[in-house]
């Protein structure tokens, strides 16, 4: 059999239970003999000056330089003089669209059970541009800033997905009749964008209808590509509709080709170090990291072990109301490869 | 029997099935002497300086002095120079809150059976400035502003509402993770008001969680308060869950005690005047409005004899996947009284 060189990628084990769902994936990895050599970072103990964060401008750079990476959940520590770690990484990364697939999986039932979506959010800016002042006593505004740039970039992504993955619609998410100028012209982006795409079904719904559209049935919609708070919350709400976001994954692209994939729940202190933690997240994000790199057998064989073992529902986690321990539903998912 | 001065209440029948829908709550009414008196006002044809929009000025001095009122659906009519008609009686009248209960039907099955939820929108701020400029080229701006006197006030009227309604638990939603300055003053209005009722629990939820949350379990909630933006998108996701805003009240309370009630669906140009529209919105808006002129037995009466023609099953109107016209449905309920 051919040895290939390993591909090095940068890991952020995160903090509660980030550590043994890490563990999790770098043995199913080992075992699956996935091409893929770790570069471990740790969230560290200061704030960098270089980063405003805790995060180590070291392990940036080494995202920067593997250009793909796995991110376990980073709980940002309280206090003032520093940025959130998430904000931090899409910041410094410019991590511009953040990538949720969203499906239901068999053997874990919940109310809806052919979800089939993916949702693309505009990671950097929108409601999330830092820019807020009190006007005078009593009176607050913060800004939301559309850029054509950012607009442009993410609706391309998304139909590019769309096109690279077989999908057949993109729906533009808006609150374009309230707020004409801003998602006005993310609007207007995606249509030229969609213009180069004829063969893809291009729509506009506006959010509320979208929420409600989405509970009432999911099978209208494919690919969704929206501003970053809206994409914040649909994201969620897709996770809801198939278990929670402790069976989603998530994965940033950033300029250069950069795919940072992660898990997006919380750290989970409560269940941190007693073995109960569930890994389906992490892995699954891993998987999409393994796509990003064109490593579709790795990737199929491992996404596979992991539906087969939710699937057969012998072990399961305590969140999915299992008893397993999160040893023995890798050991399981191991077995299944 | 007694015989009481009937109250004059402003209807606005709004456009497309509005008359059809108005004309049911009008008959069903009258079969229940309810003592309303109608004060009808149509959207104008043109432009009316004084609101800037097709609204006239007479109407809103007709709900001014009535301060009670019905409104069916208004479809802003397209071109430039005026304001859409929704947000000229929400800013002209000052309607701070906008209250939308949002219950199971049983009769009606959705994949949700005991949803039971109020939600309560702060409705002349923070999304809905109408503040949007372009910074530079490619580069345009939303300001979202948040009040101290708009966030107390809304905050008030949740806690006295779910005080007055036996509610056990306010949950103030909001992204102050992100928007520190404009969620955070809200949120510290709710806690300033929440410590005046020490009876009711309060909580507070991001609107991401909060969304993954009602889909996985509307029950968690109870009566929810909320800035804007935010009740409008989860005012809709929670009338997905039981079947849409073809079956959902609201009303919006106004400073000096108006309340204007109002089915916030469409106006279905495409079925408007076959005798085909659901009136359910409409009806259980103006019980609604009932209510909120202390006419509880009136509102009773009328609520129960809805519900139960919904129950029943045998008249729905095509949207529930029925046959009845609208005329067919209104005389049940008629029956039912
Ligand atoms: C933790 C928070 C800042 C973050 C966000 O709002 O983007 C989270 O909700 C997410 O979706 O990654
Ligand atoms: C029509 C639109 C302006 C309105 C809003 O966004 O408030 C509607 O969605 C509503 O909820 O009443």
């Amino acid at each position: 059999s051919s040895v290939s060189t390993p591909i090095r990628a940068t890991l952020f084990p995160g903090d509660g239970i980030g550590p043994e769902i890490a563990e999790s994936v770098k043995q199913i990895f080992q075992a699956a003999e996935a091409p893929i050599e770790w570069e471990e970072h740790y969230v560290g103990t200061e704030v960098d000056p270089r980063t405003q964060s805790f995060l180590t401008w070291e392990s940036l750079e080494s995202v920067r330089r593997n250009r793909v990476g796995l991110k376990g959940p980073m709980a940002t520590p309280i206090g003032k003089g520093h940025r959130s770690l998430n904000l931090t990484l899409r910041k410094e990364l410019n991590l511009y669209a953040n990538v949720r697939p969203c499906y239901s999986l068999s053997g874990y039932k919940t109310r809806y059970d052919n979800v089939d979506l993916i949702t693309i959010r505009e990671n950097t800016e929108g409601e999330y541009s830092g820019l807020e002042h009190q006007v005078v006593r009593g009176v607050v505004e913060s800004i939301k800033i559309i850029t054509r740039q950012a607009s442009i970039r993410v609706a391309e992504y998304a139909f590019h997905y769309a096109k690279a993955h077989g999908r057949k619609r993109v729906s533009a998410i808006h609150k374009a009749n309230i707020m004409q100028k801003t998602d006005g012209l993310f609007l207007k982006c995606c249509r030229e964008v969609a213009e180069k795409y004829p063969e893809i079904t291009y729509e506009e719904v506006v959010i509320d209808n979208c929420c409600m559209m989405l509970v009432k049935n999911p099978a209208l919609f494919d690919v969704l590509v929206m501003p970053n708070l809206y994409g914040d919350i649909i994201s969620d709400l897709c996770a809801g509709l198939i278990g929670g976001l402790g069976l989603t994954p998530s994965c940033n692209i950033g300029e250069g080709g950069i795919a940072l994939a992660e898990a997006v729940h919380g750290s989970a202190p409560d269940i941190a170090g007693k073995n109960l933690a569930n890994p389906t997240a992490l892995l699954l994000s891993s998987v999409s990291m393994l796509r990003h790199l064109d490593l579709h057998d790795k990737a199929d064989r491992i996404q596979n072990a992991i539906l087969d073992t939710i699937a057969e529902g012998k072990y399961r986690t305590a969140d999915l109301g299992g008893t397993s321990k999160t040893t023995e539903f890798t050991k399981a998912i191991i077995d299944h490869l």
